[in-house]
């Protein structure tokens, strides 16, 4: 079976509150970094998998999203395979 | 001043164990995810930053990165403009 390299972003979906982020913005700031309007925080996965297809895999990737991987209720994913 | 979308990708270097990716790759696994090699977890930063230009823009955000938001011992990053 052909293995794919893939890359899942997770990221908060707009207007859900990001205090890391936040965080990283003031300590930018205090470390005289200036210029910076805003700083939001995600999370990505990169992933070796088997599948039979490059649509199989899409397909697997996205149903391990929404399993274990994001939380959709506050956070938006996309998968990519990159090789 | 012009203002850039940027995204900052940080990745634990080759070599490096990544005690979180085997735990996410068990917990696959064990909800039936087959198929999964591996997987490794990563961090990214959406920034918003007023620059002269996107060669500042960059020079900042490789800046930002030494500074605070990757550690270059076991971590690399990189920097993109997207808008």
């Amino acid at each position: 079976m052909p293995r794919f390299n893939a890359r899942i972003t997770v990221t908060l979906k707009d207007g859900v509150l990001d205090p890391q982020g936040k965080a990283i913005e003031g300590s930018l700031a205090a470390l005289g970094h200036v210029g910076v309007n805003s700083v939001r925080q995600g999370k990505i996965f990169e992933v070796k998998l088997d599948a039979t297809s490059k649509t199989e895999a899409t397909k697997n990737l996205e149903a391990m999203c929404n399993d274990l991987l994001a939380n959709t209720v506050i956070e938006d994913f996309t998968v990519e395979i990159v090789a």
